[in-house]
């Protein structure tokens, strides 16, 4: 896999709300030593706080690649984008995009890349070198975030583990599957973009054999329990070869994303269904904790949901943003204290 | 989805083994009435048995799309295949092929199907409309082939099953999902050849809603408990929605294909893990019966197998190539008789 190079900055064209920046705040919250600056086109009404730079100011400061990570209209580039684009690799940035609409499609941009010796990085571009999965055992610790649906927190839980990992001195290594967490990252697969037959064995890519005592957290996707993304999400599972499993859910959600009135699956039958998928790949894997978005309610009834959670799963239950995952930490630490400890 | 004309002429080029035509013989005997004969090039050494036709006297007779249903070293068309398909396009048949190197991919085949407006069918290409599965319950009622590995037999059940059914009057259509059942059925999408998301969403445009009282009978691929496809595996169970499943099974299999050293799942916990997936989009979902492969064994030893796997699953058990499948048909028909009684 290629790496895309750093530091970065991060473009924010002519955005006017929060949402289409996501991509780009993601990888300025969890990487900010990644970053000089923004990029602002005219127009632009939001900001990540970060130094405003043009190109060639951004070059002088050490920037080495502008990420295109907003959303747009159907994904496409349009003539701004385009332009700015040109403009960077003219002042020699390299690109990486998380657009629909790829770098390498438009042949003013791949040329401009050319005349200046840069790089392309169409980051939902899945690599042509993907294998198929083998189920092999390989060395090192791996752990995954599952989920009750897609988009409950799996990328920021499987990020907090990280740090809180990190912070005890545990070799640890964020592995991404989804855009925002390749460019937080540096690299990954697009793992929902894969040809079917490959899913596994492109998780078995970005987590290779580690023999450092260090684990490798993997960026779970989707849910065994959704209808239209359940195979991706069981790849990743028998791909991941995972040790630990971390339950993510989002408490109080009202239905299965994009599905109105189709119920979430009860959270024991979820995990329990993880766990005896990732038992065909790795039959020692555990969970070690659950991870919830308690954003739709009080911080009361929040700590009630996650003390009836931990009661009923016998798991540490956190909300990462509110509460921090260092009981899990302590969990995953104490499962498995041999292999990680310092 | 397209449907690929017939009557078919089977290409069998300059095939010196059983193997490499095996696409092409499943297609004759299972759709001997769509077959008007094969062309064999210099060199060949098999027969299907059909008459010897070349491209011109095969229109003459009717045909109306070459099947290159053979396989190669690497996939690949190589110069007598290219020369042969752009013959029959000038002869003024439609090309089919399952290679993995596409017809598509090679201008003076196109330009041969341009000038004699013919089609080119690239059947390991998946459509480009795919959408994502949404699970919603849809009218009809659907069986789907399931494995306890890849290769045991699941398209030859589904087949078994659609003749037996129609043997009785009842409606019933083969939906393919992968090479050799797309020739056989005309149509259908290799379900392992789509990106991951889609999935569940192209096998629910294989078997749409119907109300004409019929089955759509799906051809499985792969498996829950093999660690390189089952992704493919849940997300066609999903996508199916099946009210009946089959188990299909090979007696005595060794290990997993391709994975020497790991044993294949008990049926039990096979058959419980594919009945609990699909009740997420189907919770009334059973299974019917057991087709297994029994060619391991001795008529005896196999009749006793059958015997002992009725007696643990509760459910018929046959080898469809030595037994049939009447009796599965038989279970199918008495646990949905009100909706399949002629």
């Amino acid at each position: 896999m290629k790496t895309i190079p750093t530091p970065y900055l991060l473009y924010l064209g002519n955005a006017k709300d929060e949402l289409s920046v996501k991509t780009s705040r993601g990888v300025a919250a969890w990487r900010p030593e990644l970053c000089v600056g923004e990029y602002r086109a005219e127009g632009c009404t939001v900001t990540l706080n970060l130094p405003q730079l043009g190109f060639t100011d951004a070059v002088a400061k050490g920037a080495k690649t502008l990420v295109i990570g907003i959303a747009n209209a159907g994904g496409l580039m349009g003539a701004q984008i385009i332009e700015d684009a040109i403009a960077a690799l003219d002042a020699g940035l390299n690109v990486a995009s998380g657009l629909h609409d790829r770098l390498k499609s438009h042949p003013e941009i791949v040329a401009a890349a050319e005349r200046n010796d840069r790089k392309l990085f169409d980051i939902r571009q899945p690599p042509a070198n993907l294998k198929v999965g083998n189920g092999e055992p390989r060395a090192g610790r791996r752990l995954l975030t599952v989920g009750s649906d897609c988009s409950v927190g799996k990328m920021y839980s499987t990020l907090a583990l990280e740090k809180e990992l990190r912070s005890r001195n545990i070799n640890a290594d964020f592995r991404a599957t989804g855009q925002t967490g390749i460019l937080i990252a540096q690299s990954g697969i697009p793992i929902d973009a894969v040809i079917a037959d490959f899913i596994s064995g492109a998780v078995e890519m970005i987590s290779p054999a580690r023999e450092d005592n260090g684990w490798d957290l993997i960026e779970g996707q989707g849910s065994l329990f959704h209808p239209s993304y359940a195979g991706v999400s069981l790849g990743l599972l028998h791909g991941a070869q995972a040790d630990a499993l971390v339950l993510c859910h989002e408490l109080d959600r009202p239905h299965m994303r994009g599905l109105p009135g189709r119920p979430l699956p009860d959270l024991a039958t979820c995990l329990k269904a993880n766990l005896d998928a990732a038992k065909v790949t790795n039959p020692n894997a555990i969970a070690v904790g659950v991870c919830v978005n308690a954003s739709r309610l009080s911080p009361e009834q929040a700590r009630k949901a996650c003390d009836e959670i931990e009661q009923s799963l016998g798991l540490p239950c956190q909300d990462p943003i509110a509460m921090g995952v260092n009981r899990i930490a302590d969990k995953l630490i104490e499962c498995f204290d041999k292999s990680v400890a310092a």
